[in-house]
């Protein structure tokens, strides 16, 4: 008798099938989503919040099912699970998979969601009246509830680690602990010495920038930085953000502002850094864990890395500003300097989401340190807004005027996501890692960008990070790629050379 | 022990509870195709004909389940299927469309989906070169595969009946073949009539008539009829339709043509005529048979009265006159009568889809007398080139120069839809009958449509059309209605006024 190839197991065979059926139900879901946040008329919300729910739940009942686990038992013993092939992988990453879905009890999982749309409303209203007091109580339950969670799933260490492995698997709140700490006041010598410059902000010529012009350039650079529009497209919603429909269906979208453009520009790079990693994924795989997306942190960094290594240097406007310019006439009047500086200059604000480069981080490392505090029992809900304020103002510089300028100010909480903030600035670090790592592989690199010639960047790209998809976990690809785990000194290194130019060289 | 309220019923209660799921899937399918037709990408259509076949096979499976007959029996068993209740309208249908669905086993439906997608493949190459003997072998199988569907869902006379029932339910062939061969020779005598007095056609003032523009007054348009664009929208396809995605989410498209606004204006209105019944049935009863459009023939009913009884007329062109010209100034160049006369010029031509309202239903009554010949065994499929080619000159008058533009024009057969034709002209009928009547009820109507306030006639049809659902056979539904049942005197008496304005006066 001949023994079945791995392809040809009957058990996995039924894996495959059933991973099938989820991402077909998933990705579904996801065009649920997408349409939601883009067409949806108003009155056809709650209907869509139905679809969706039961959509989802009928993919969890799949994938939880008993027979699931059985089939991966059964793949185990026949030790297909051993070694670096395709199925080995799957087979990995599906136990552990399987493993936290069924970790949760059905009950829990249904607490947790009726917990957290709710919490979701009631924060809108709270960041409204800028009142944590009214947010407090769900707050409060979102955190029993993820610490119930984290103590169901297991850990080692801080029970904050569980949290963490929905974003950034196998990441370890110790490391990245010790990596912000070092990272914070680094950055803030950095800030102090950019603003002791006294650099003014400068302004773009008068608008108004066409929407439509708007939409017609920002097409032009995802292209030129390799967005494939065949399998993916660009529309208007209220936030920025990327999502996949199929293995050649990726969706992006930005915000317009018709005073300057550069708004929807960087959103639009930023989220084709995603598209980019999302189109770059073995489609062959799709659907299983080898034609995955491997974390947030590595995600994070692909957008990063086109929007701040990339695009934010003064090569990239002398390189485009005559389309820009053909695009949005006034800007004749300005040169590829000025919108350079426009894009890059450096000030403290009390906003995560419209703060510069330099500034970003530190508002993560905050958010990150306060999770941290409140899961490992070193602070209460209740004394959230004073913990914020007073690290706020110790780490920028700023004091709070009022909750909803500070620890109401993001979605992640209200929707009871803890674990998600650190990848952010992972995200920083890995992209200036990899984008040095690149230029030191191709030393043709530089002229190639400034040329305006992606393609060896992205060819790189492909090949050490999209080509991966979850074959290692995070911090095993950061050293395949660059040789080393995930630090702060490339990263640093292109702040300093970025304040340097600021500061007029 | 109490006796249980019908919708207290367990069985009731598992029924309706199977049928929302049923219902969630369907609405998130039809997301899918809405999607597939307005904004995928190009290399996403693969991805998602597996979801769209995924999530209908589960919806098919969920409703053909045993289960599904023993609730209903056990319904039937405790009286709930006997009255007018919501609840017995819903188990009648629930049964027959149990029945319809679980007498064709799954291999069949299988063949069928292959053999029809694979159909209409061929038909879209065979149309390209214009060469019916490629798609002959398709057509074959398919018309055999819906004989032995009709053989096995069962009927009493032709078994073209057992196909009507899809689109009209209780129709029959017999009658609807002796209504149309009345309507066709007064049709043809009435365009004998038009053509004889050698009317030109009245062309638009010179465009462009910009697409945005277009939007504009589309969309006043559809507002003013009534269209709540809360809860619906309007995008761009190909070929213009209207889909419901939900008791508040209803989607109409159109295409545009910047030489002839009134190309995108017409389909819009029409589409608008469907999207309103939509929206006006129960929302409360989504997902049952008492929340859904009762058949194709008074659906299209809904279409052809606005956009053929109310808005085609020389009225609708005065009170709009001023705001047409203000989004398309050179239309100051023509005059409301010219641009009535514009959309309502009649002449004989190859293309149903491009043919005027009077020449219309002759395209139709071809299609059905055809379809009635093939499925009542006078008509083999190799002969039907032939024989659409010698009676399409008999009833249209003019001779087909090729497939393409004869038996191969439509996309119906090439799926293997039969039955479907014939409710286009039983919609033209309705529309008239319906119309006559809302006015020998209402007096003031014509002032007030003159006068551009169609709610009173809305309010009429929501009445006598819209709340019903399928609470009717649609038989019954006109003869509540009207008094009649479907008949062609009201519509032939509307062709007959319009060609004596067109003539002159």
């Amino acid at each position: 008798m001949s023994t079945p190839t791995n392809s040809t197991h009957p058990a996995y065979a039924s894996l495959s099938q059933r991973a099938r059926e989820c991402s077909l139900l998933d990705s579904s879901n996801a065009l649920l989503d997408w349409d939601m946040q883009t067409y949806l008329p108003k009155s056809g919300s709650a209907h869509r919040a139905e679809q969706s729910a039961y959509l989802a739940s009928w993919s969890h009942r799949l994938w939880t099912n008993s027979e699931v686990g059985d089939w991966i038992s059964r793949c185990e013993q026949a030790g297909l699970a051993e070694g670096q092939s395709s199925e080995a992988v799957n087979l990995r990453l599906w136990r552990k998979s399987h493993q936290r879905a069924t970790r949760l009890p059905a009950e829990l999982v249904e607490r947790f969601k009726r917990e957290s749309s709710l919490g979701h409303e009631i924060w809108v209203e709270a960041r409204q009246h800028s009142d944590f007091s009214r947010f407090q109580p769900s707050l409060t339950r979102l955190v029993e509830l993820n610490r119930e969670m984290a103590e169901r799933w297991g850990y080692e260490g801080s029970p904050y680690n569980a949290l963490l492995e929905a974003y950034e698997p196998e990441a370890r709140s110790e490391d990245i602990r010790q990596l912000f700490e070092s990272l914070a006041p680094a950055i803030t010598q950095l800030l102090q010495e950019t603003l002791s410059a006294g650099l003014k902000k400068t302004s773009l010529p008068p608008g108004p920038y066409p929407v439509e012009k708007q939409k017609t350039f920002n097409h032009r650079i995802a292209q030129a930085l390799g967005f494939d529009f065949q399998a993916g497209r660009i529309d208007q919603t209220a936030h920025p953000f990327c999502t996949t429909l199929g293995p050649s269906d990726v969706r992006l979208t930005t915000r317009y502002d018709e005073n300057d453009f550069t708004s929807s520009l960087y959103g639009i790079i930023h989220e084709t850094g995603h598209g980019l990693y999302e189109q770059g994924l073995p489609s062959e795989h799709f659907g299983t864990p080898c034609g995955e997306a491997v974390s947030l942190g590595i995600h994070e960094s692909q957008s990063r890395l086109w929007e701040n290594q990339v695009c934010r240097r003064p090569e990239f406007w002398r390189h485009w500003f005559e389309e820009a310019c053909h695009c949005f006439p006034q800007l004749r009047q300005s040169s590829p300097e000025a919108l350079a500086r426009h894009v890059n200059h450096v000030q403290r604000s009390h906003i995560r989401v419209e703060a510069d480069e330099v500034t970003y981080d530190l508002h993560v490392i905050l958010r990150f340190l306060l999770e941290l505090d409140l899961f490992e029992g070193r602070l209460d809900v209740a004394d959230l807004p004073a913990a914020w304020n007073e690290l706020f103002e110790k780490m920028l510089g700023l004091p709070v005027p009022d909750d909803a300028r500070g620890c109401l100010q993001d979605v992640h909480w209200s929707m009871g996501s803890f674990g998600y903030f650190a990848t952010y600035t992972l995200g920083s670090l890995n992209a200036a890692q990899l984008h040095a790592q690149a230029h030191s592989e191709l030393p043709s690199l530089a002229s190639h960008l400034a040329a305006g010639n992606y393609q060896p960047l992205l060819d790189w790209l492909r090949e050490k990070i999209h080509r991966q998809g979850r074959r290692l976990a995070p911090q095993q690809l950061m050293m395949q790629a660059t040789g080393r785990a995930t630090q702060s000194e490339a990263y640093l290194s292109h702040l300093r050379d970025k304040i340097h130019w600021l500061k007029g060289n």
